[in-house]
């Protein structure tokens, strides 16, 4: 097979989307919308071509990938023009395939269907079946051939009737495309090339051009105002939702579930109302996820609940663990099996080994900890000395008195016992209880009466 | 009236669930599947028949309920099958009422007037007219009696026209469909035995069958998969949402409101987005419930405010009370009038009197707590001496300064005052400053700088 | 141009609300119902008269207004006998313009554009399309001027079909309103004197009824129950989305998002899903607003990042702010630039300098502080002694232990180092360290062994 060249229009400002970054830069899930593109065009083709216009700078900066070549179109003449900026750097002897930077959510299954028509009859168009086609232009067909695209201003009553439109995508023999393209002419009302007029090209010298109706309208619409692309995030996240259900995931309510990423999961698994799962997160088997909570870039181990309003990033989670509710761990955290970690506890780059608890208000950060240890309530490491950061190692078993402060780097000692609101500043032994205390005295004086 | 037996088809896999726990135990609302049939049939009949197969050890598990009967079906040979599994032990002076395990949201009332029907006919089918019939066997009347049954595959274009379908909930005289069971046949393409076929039996025999058409189709739908279990939990979340908003429970958006079990409320209520009640909850009048809170199993009174992303569980809080933001109040707590609870606060297992507040940052467990205390930011009831649970108690009037951990089991004198940061270990008396604290001093070397 | 009089009927019940409260004191988005309907009036009508009945003394006490003229309607007759008691007040030379407190979401627009109409007829009448007219007057025209209203018990089949109906929103000079409503009868099933029976009369003596078409039917929407109020505020939320998405805001979820009140915006925010705004929010530019926030009455600069689960009320987030997650902002709070609020930590009344940070589980309130200082976990500021709030002062570059209490009033100093754990009860000089510390100790005894 030919090799193929993506080329992706990315050049227009959309201002319809009233931002000072430009459309294509825009988020849907997890990704930009030319990111989007970008990943399902390198999947499937030997070299990439983004046409920039507006912003073209701050595209080309946020990517930052060498593997694509970026194409400036100085001038917005028209789509027709834009493919025609990359086509020198294209060999005859090649595929060309036209994307858009603002019609994020193509698949790759769809582009290897419509490149593989080119080989056949030189051009194929992507095509959708809309129920309201208005403002689409409308694909006529004859004994079932493409003979032309009428727009809407230009299509008979029984045209506009047709449910056929052009999705503007399409691959074709690159030597056929830069011939097209050569001839193409602005005489319109907007003074613009059209990559569409090379349709009527091809008829017009006897070719056949192939389709491919795409099935999932999402794939081809177009993204050119906000409201937009809030109704296809929404679709999305609902064809993904389903997706998730059929292979077994228990939504409670599949309109309140994000997923801005990659999510594997085992059996038997529950994500009640409201939650945000961004990055790679996996799920084993028989673990619930309970309402607002947000998970980024973590892995779950098998049997572990988590409670309402907790956030995870970038951790490890072991199974059977009990996390929440307003449980934060931020990354770089393991935390073993059957740990629990309580309310308004924050863990940061720790390892919490297995069986331990931390159960409320508390803060570990830059620990080690070891296997059944108990912290008590309002533990704090003091890990930050102003400039640097300092690690907190505590052994097996050792018991940690609530409101202790310890202050790093120390070293709580196997089966240490720490008396609770301690300042612990040097390391504590082994198997021996360690506090500072001053002695509790009361008097007379200085009562205070609520009445 | 003749005695009725529920016989309850469960014995289904339902492999589409791609689940490792049988079908029936899938969760909606507040139960499973099977046990929302359960309910419904214990309160109507006087024996129940479960009919269990794939799972058949954990479903029973499961209830652990001695009054259910139930009944093996080693291989799955159709629904017709399966009720011949239950006959050996129903009496035939009796009426057997056909219910299925996974269709879980049929109500007395419904089946009340299906087995009143029995009586004048001997069989009674419950229907459902549906927009769309597509799949289902329609119900074929003549002179607007039922002559058949008539499944998608063998209806004819009018008869697929017909959107009366069969539900397969059905009451028969028992001695009846003793006699029809045994008349069954396996001579179709699944090689099954369908209850199903009784209908033409008995209409063959010049039977009359009685009908009730079912009006909520939410009563009769099936849950299959995981798409349908969430379209049910849904549709079942908005007509409870509705009821209660006709009962002048002010929702500020019914799509985002999970009552997973009983409430009820007294006058002018309002609650807010994304809030979740499990178990049995009550509200007095004029109480507001903020976002994102999850309340379970407890009574609230009257003018309560409860703000935002509070937890509370298994509960009693008083007229007048104040609770959160981001409050978690555990089991076997109660929280007196005008009680407020403030921001990252845990309490548990403990009663506060009337007027106390605890504003800030603070764990009070296993405390007894008199009227009118105040509590300091950061104060921790150090209940745990990582064997045994002791108990704090706290006189009226007391006010306990911030950051202070009392170590139970310690007494809190009336109007004591404790000052902050101390370790109070010992009781301390009625009308004191009870304190312990070092003294503070300052030098001049280890200074930080900045810069 | 005449001056307008706006009579606003709110005497109603509301019995299907089953509230305690009247039924316009009811609450859509940030407004009461009559709230909603008195801001457009009052914008545009130099007298407003308010008709009440049922919870007459309440409704008048909750707005206490005195530019609004309250009237009383002690018996309900009907809508005509409503607007006869406040006519005595009304001069002749002037329009009337009939609103209702239960239609909340009227427009001054609308409202300007049908008093446009009374100049030329002496009525005018507001009417809209429906979809499904079912239960409301239709409005006859012949030549398209009105001809009648036809109440739908009477209608004929083909007026049946007509979408146009009565809105009963209507502006008529005063002078002919106060002549048709003496010759009003209640000859009626109701027994009650019907304000719709003047149009009948105008146009018996030879009136032309000018008329405006209302294009969004929430304009004209009432609300008699809460199932209505629920529809209409998610009706309103989501035109509301809309336009702030036109705009160029970016919502992940139009669906959960909710502002009640007034929001401005920049360029490039996004806002994620289930966030709420209340009252006035300004946003800067480049500012994202993470799942789960609560926000009300604050202003937002630009480049800041609010993390999930945040509330801030009354406050000032100044550029580059990083608040949250699980932050708590409170009333009369100065957040400055590039301050860092972490999670777990509440801010009362206080000012907090540019670049300082408050990471974790700390209760700063009535606190001014410097720029440039680090707030260890856990910090409170003592600011109550029971009786009174004090004042903490915190000095640039200032570096505070964890876990230390700053009993207020009290003064730290510039680049002073406070040791972590300390009670700090007097002022602590500038560049020295400060600490209230007891010795640590360890002994054998009294271990604890978890085996």
């Amino acid at each position: 097979m030919e090799h193929i060249n993506a080329i992706i229009l990315a050049a227009g400002k959309g201002s319809r989307m009233n931002a000072a970054k430009p459309k294509v830069l825009q988020v849907l899930s997890d990704k930009t919308l030319l990111g989007h593109v970008l990943t399902q065009a390198q999947a499937l083709c030997s070299q990439v071509f983004v046409v920039v216009g507006f912003g073209g700078d701050q595209v080309r900066h946020f990517f930052k990938d060498d593997s694509i070549h970026w194409v400036g179109q100085a001038e917005q003449l028209g789509t027709g023009h834009a493919v025609q900026q990359a086509m020198p750097h294209i060999d005859d002897d090649s595929i060309s395939l036209v994307l858009y930077g603002d019609v994020p959510l193509i698949e790759q299954s769809t582009l290897e269907k419509l490149t593989a028509q080119v080989q056949k009859s030189g051009v194929a168009l992507l095509s959708v079946i809309l129920e309201n086609p208005t403002g689409y232009g409308r694909i006529i067909r004859q004994n079932n051939q493409i003979q032309a695209i009428v727009e809407q201003k230009d299509a008979s009553i029984e045209q506009l009737k047709i449910c056929e439109v052009n999705t503007g995508v399409m691959a074709v023999d690159s030597g056929l495309l830069r011939s097209y393209l050569s001839k193409l002419d602005s005489n319109n009302t907007q003074g613009e090339f059209y990559l569409t007029d090379i349709i009527a090209m091809a008829v017009g010298t006897g070719k056949t051009i192939a389709s491919v109706i795409v099935e999932n309208e999402c794939e081809v619409a177009g993204v050119n105002d906000k409201i937009q692309l809030a109704t296809l995030e929404r679709a999305f996240q609902k064809n993904q939702a389903s997706q998730f259900m059929q292979q077994g995931l228990m939504l409670r309510d599949p309109a309140r579930f994000d997923c801005r990423g990659n999510l594997s999961f085992g059996q038997d698994c529950e994500i009640d109302v409201n939650v945000v799962l961004e990055g790679d997160v996996s799920i084993g088997n028989n673990t619930t996820i309970a309402p607002n909570c947000i998970i980024r870039n973590t892995k779950i181990g098998d049997n572990v609940v988590i409670l309402p309003n907790s956030l995870i990033e970038d951790a490890v989670i072991g199974d059977g663990a009990f996390i929440g509710p307003f449980a934060r761990i931020r990354p770089e955290s393991k935390i073993g099996n059957n740990v629990k970690i309580g309310n308004f506890v924050e863990v940061k780059k720790s390892t919490i080994g297995k069986g331990s608890k931390i159960s409320h208000l508390s803060y570990v950060g830059d620990t080690v900890m070891g296997e059944e240890v108990n912290i008590g309530a309002g533990v704090i490491t003091c890990n930050y000395d102003g400039v640097n950061k300092h690690q907190t190692t505590i052994g097996d078993g050792a018991f940690i008195g609530s409101d202790t402060q310890l202050v790093a780097p120390v070293v709580i000692g196997k089966n240490a016992l720490i008396g609770a609101g301690s300042t612990i500043t040097k390391n504590a032994p082994d198997n021996a209880l360690t506090l500072s205390r001053a002695k509790q005295s009361s008097l007379k004086k200085g009562i205070k009466n609520h009445d």
